[in-house]
């Protein structure tokens, strides 16, 4: 339920289109239904491709016979890991698009067709006969770790993948003796699972190889250069041979980032075929194959002194890879710069392994790993204050952290308003208390800590605009960055309207071809407004320049005297003197020796890849925020019901405080499907509820009250002073529900999702 | 037939990409049937449309009747001039898409349908009843302009158009008392007649206005951002909103200069159905329809003196606009630079008188009106110098036009090796003298004189590029620049591959979305390698600076010992001191403080608009050259057979040899096929044979022996050198055919085409 926002300003300047809540520009093309996605893309002479995949979550192939299979009519193609010489995928080459000597999964690829209708394809996939020998299977992380486990890949000779995680301001010795002499410890195991993205449009690609060598992809990725460079080394071709084209994207949530099998194995069919390959995701197969939220197994405990400062916090997190290491795993990143940066700990140590099992392969999601472990922190805060005897949110308070800090890890924390956060949350849900809400009702805070100026875990965390204006004075965003649905688009709009004093409507941007648009990093890790934000906001400046020194030569009008507004330029001295916006542009063209106006620009945030010991600044701004839940626990059924959430974000300056609102709205409903709702059921790694019916998705009716509080205090690094906010509506989520709940029923629940069994 | 070319370097330098014949970089997608030209276009939702033509070439509409047509099952649309509005169209605003009122020519469109097929629309236009009160018609121009005549546009009071073009040195008395005074004079009258371009592709368009107000024109116009600009006035709505996409496009010579009727009548019909919309001419609407050359009636006269000096020329020509003006009146002024400025000539006038009358309005073709002005200047040389007794080679060599000089309008000629393209004409030819060629043989000769670095006709004469490099070394050139099939995205590409040091391979050219590239004026007299090349080469001395920064500091030398060359940068003093041209690229973009290497420039030649006098340097460069024609006359059927032309170009440097040689041989056989083959007859302004069965074209068989010479001499203006060189191949070609007619006959054909009739 819609309950407006409020916006707490912390700076006097304001703006013309920057901060007004504008409607998406790209919104009327949705509404018309003119927008075309992925699966909308029809292509002359077009295939469709399906997939079949193992009988068994652990198996050796022993013969694939395809014969069958190409023997049904409108079938053009049949592909195999023995027929196709394809590269192997990820950060860690684990995993082979198609599979050959054995199957990891109930989600791995064995063949793949190409057919002239879906049926036909469908048809050919059941055709094909595979005869597996059956493995003994490993499903469980702490079982997979134990040296005589099933092994997922023999050749390791371990489960334990390579990658641990690991960071401490001390040895252990001495942690040990800070929690000993801690007036309060809290200490606990945590389990959070699977749920799966489900964005609107589901997984899917258009491969196209031509006769000339040269591969176009439609795809909704992401992050379509990183996904281009995979790919060509995965097909072995050169990566300026592929066309990265995104259509509108229907959602990805962190879904795409990560190049996935569908995408090699559309592409192999259609090299075989040289036409167009179709494959989309039903969203059963989405619910199946799409990668899941990564779970985790949390072993924490924090220790604070009587006065109420935290003195240490440990974390060692288990991670289930399931068969090979997508991006899920790396969820470990976030989950250690949150264990040791939220809240001001002096002692901290993080810890996470990642183990292979024959479960479904991990992605990242919406938070990326900081739901999960907040939700473990954010307890934990909430016993220690009870076990202190303190206000939980006044502990909070003391706790919070500050602006111009630096975390263990090396974190610059610049603009910091988690106190006022914390203070707004606590009186916007009407906090009086401890069980004081009413019988029955609980309520329960938390707070977080995101990335909120990018997040350097690549070479580059750059992205590219070219700008360039017409003669009629539209102004042409040619962006990096990928719009997923979020409205990244419309604010990189306002942020040029604004800097060149236009109207909306003479904005557009353009971002659907990876092989005209400059270079992006990709979106995730609520970057796009920032750095995409920044990038377009150094691209208008940079045309500001030109204009302005032509209006001057024009006004005869030093450049310091003009204003750029209303689609005009004028002298502030003189506003008589003036000059409209487009007959500028056309007099700076059309005279000898003119020139268009095309710039280029590339913005990559003042940041630093971690080292090897996991230290450096890896985002130029951090945001905090506070939530607070009020439920209502049926005492019979143990049924609970969220009445009301309350989210304050210190994002820095609002652009567009409408879609912000919309952005906060869809965080807290997926946080709370999260708590109470989504589940992926697994059964010997196979999920059993891959349908919507099974799958629980909460409607409207099951969406409390959500009160929104801006805490505008803008900051000196974003565009117009923004810093992100994409992910945090859902981080705080979890653990303010599980607050609540204890507040409500004296029980806490430390396993998601929360049921009434486990109440 | 092919016979090579022969190159005559008049430089020393060499390079390892530019000079080279390489195969046209957009050849592979045309050779295997994946280019996608307009016919190809397909939307989902497409409707088809036809045009319903005048029945008469001059009349009243009295009444327009669509019932019938809307009821043929498939029709979703039919308009006439009066339920819709649509501006004027044209640089005179003479000529409403669709006509009210009354028709002035058999090609005035009167409505048009959109519907679910061909058939249906086809159908529906034959069920509009029309209801006409003809009028009498006029179409001879010569009759046009008496008082008494038929007027075609009655609020003129005259058919007279009010675009005088007139150029003279000095006064009409002066220049009687010259030719009074001189030793030999010539002077006659000259007509040239109408004739098709042909281009394989034939015009069309598919319009899609969207809910949105957004309209997207897929076209083949030579221009997309003048077309923008024009429909936009012509539909009252801002060009901004109209996105042009060129898809390939199959030939052009000058035909798609303008907006068309088609266009905003497809337009048109998409704003009403909001469904795409495609409209593409038969090759008989083609042949009927589209813009033929501009006929020209031209009075003639030339004087010399005893020593073989011209000493004045004097042309006055009438120029038939036919009902409307389009772009076929504006080759007066191509007449004019030619008049004035072939062989340096002290005296000139010419004056051009443009006349409505009830013919198909023209268009500008190939050449421009030079191959029609030429036809008159190199008869009139050779009668002169007979008059003169004196070798016609000869004679053409003293008058020559000399390098770093200027012509009576002010065009600053700088390199000029005309007479060295004569004399290679002589001798290729095998020139011994007047009837010296055998029995029934003659030899003739013209030269031409043609700007070869753009013409300045608009406000601006630039173009613009966007250059980028991806991380793995692959340039893309986004140009403002039209390919029109010529290969000028060869040239392009061959000119940023030199000056990156990289293969061929290596740079991509993008310029199919008018509302992505940069701007330029449109592909016309012969700019595109001259103007795009320079604005590429810009843009890639652009890159090339970045590129030699980083590598100096990477090879820890200064950067003026950088040499780039195959795919690497290295130190010249020392060339084991290198680095891969991709891996310099990502050093730049993946580093702190890194970037993406993306440019734009953009490049306005360094000319002048011609004043209200017709003064002024419209083109950065001049191209020069001669051709020699060994024709045969059947002495009992008098059929013209041409055994050889030897044409000789100065076109500066020569890019790419062998697509230098088709551009010629194109332009030879367009030339020879417009002297005595193809011709549009009309009766009544209604062309009567709108066929390839009945409109000649030559084939390989008619076409004869071409001997291609280049004279390098690279021009300092032009990119690497070069200079213009797409339309010269034709200009000369009719005159100098008609001189070897004349050697092998004895008579002057003073009309084309030259037919067996004639002699």
């Amino acid at each position: 339920m819609h309950q407006g926002f409020i916006s707490v300003l912390v700076t006097a300047e304001r703006y013309r289109v920057v901060g007004k809540s504008v409607p998406k520009i790209d919104g009327g093309l949705k509404v018309v239904g003119a927008a075309r996605y992925v699966d909308d893309v029809e292509l002359p002479n077009m295939l469709y491709a399906k997939i079949l995949r193992s009988r068994y979550p652990h198996a050796r192939i022993l013969r694939i016979n395809t014969e069958k299979a190409w023997r049904v009519p409108g079938v053009r193609a049949v592909v195999t890991g023995y027929d196709v010489q394809l590269g192997r995928m990820g950060i860690l080459q684990d995993h082979p698009p198609l599979k050959t000597g054995k199957v990891r999964s109930v989600r791995d690829e064995v063949a793949a067709v190409a057919a002239e209708t879906v049926e036909a394809a469908e048809e050919a996939v059941e055709a094909i006969e595979v005869e597996y020998e059956p493995l003994e299977g490993v499903f469980d992380p702490e079982e997979a770790m134990k040296p005589d486990a099933p092994l997922v890949h023999e050749e390791n000779r371990s489960n334990i993948v390579d990658l641990k995680m690991r960071f401490s301001t001390s040895d252990s010795t001495h942690l040990n003796q800070v929690f000993e002499k801690a007036a309060a410890v809290v200490s606990d195991r945590y389990q959070v699972h699977y749920n799966n993205a489900s964005p609107l449009g589901t997984m899917g690609v258009v491969a196209h190889y031509n006769n000339l060598g040269e591969l176009t992809m439609y795809t909704n990725t992401q992050a379509p250069f990183l996904y281009r460079h995979e790919l060509g080394k995965i097909l072995g071709i050169s990566p300026s041979k592929i066309r990265v084209i995104q259509p509108e994207i229907g959602g990805a949530f962190g879904r795409g980032m990560d190049v996935y099998p569908l995408d090699p194995i559309a592409a192999a069919l259609s090299m075989k075929t040289r036409r167009p390959v179709k494959l989309v995701f039903t969203r059963e197969e989405e619910l199946q194959y799409a990668p899941p939220r990564q779970p985790a197994i949390i072993y924490m405990r924090t220790a604070a002194d009587r006065e109420g400062r935290l003195l240490a916090r440990e974390a060692r997190v288990i991670l289930d890879a399931g068969a090979y290491v997508s991006w899920g795993p790396f969820d470990g990143r976030v989950m250690m710069a949150t264990t040791t940066g939220l809240y001001t700990v002096p002692e901290v140590l993080f810890e996470a392994t990642v183990v292979y099992t024959n479960n479904p392969y991990t992605g990242t999601q919406r938070g990326a790993g900081n739901p999960q472990i907040t939700f473990a922190i954010e307890q934990q805060m909430d016993a220690l204050a009870e076990e202190l005897g303190m206000d939980p949110v006044e502990f909070r308070i003391i706790n919070a952290n500050k602006p111009n800090t630096v975390t263990p890890q090396g974190l610059k924390i610049t603009t910091c308003e988690l106190r006022e956060c914390l203070r707004r949350a606590a009186e916007e849900i009407g906090w009086r208390g401890r069980g004081m809400a009413g019988p029955n009702r609980g309520i329960g805070f938390a707070a977080f800590f995101h990335v909120g100026g990018g997040a350097r875990v690549y070479r580059s965390d750059g992205c590219g605009t070219v700008l360039s204006v017409d003669d009629f004075g539209l102004v042409t965003v040619i962006t990096g960055s990928t719009d997923l649905g979020t409205g990244s688009d419309t604010a990189i709009a306002q942020i040029v309207a604004e800097e060149l004093g236009i109207s909306l409507e003479k904005v557009r941007v353009v971002n659907d071809d990876a092989s005209i648009r400059p270079w992006d990093v990709g979106t995730h890790a609520s970057r796009a407004t920032f750095v995409a934000g920044n990038s377009a906001l150094l691209a208008a400046k940079k045309a500001r320049e030109i204009l302005a020194k032509a209006a001057a030569e024009e006004l005869q009008t030093p450049p310091e005297n003009l204003v750029f507004e209303n689609n005009t330029v004028y002298d502030v001295t003189n506003p008589a003197k003036k000059i409209e916006f487009d007959k500028l542009v056309r007099r700076i063209h059309f005279r000898q020796g003119g020139s268009n106006i095309v710039v280029s620009v590339y913005y990559d945030p003042p940041t630093e890849m971690q080292d090897e010991n996991w230290m450096g600044n890896l985002s130029a701004a951090y945001v905090f925020g506070a939530q607070a839940a009020l439920v209502e626990v049926d005492p019979e059924t143990k049924w609970v019901k969220v009445l009301k959430i309350v989210s304050v974000h210190d994002s820095g300056r609002i652009l567009n405080p409408a879609a912000a609102e919309g952005q906060v709205h869809g965080g807290v409903a997926m946080g709370l499907s999260y708590t109470l709702y989504e589940e992926l059921v697994l059964e010997q790694g196979r999920v059993v509820n891959a349908a919507l019916t099974d799958y629980l998705l909460p409607t409207a009716l099951e969406t409390p009250v959500i009160k929104t509080v801006f805490v505008e205090k803008p900051d000196p690094a974003g565009p117009f002073g923004a810093k992100g906010l994409g992910e945090t509506g859902c981080i705080p989520t979890p653990a303010a529900i599980a607050n609540a709940v204890y507040d409500a029923t004296g029980k806490r629940v430390k396993k998601l999702p929360i049921k009434p069994e486990s109440l």
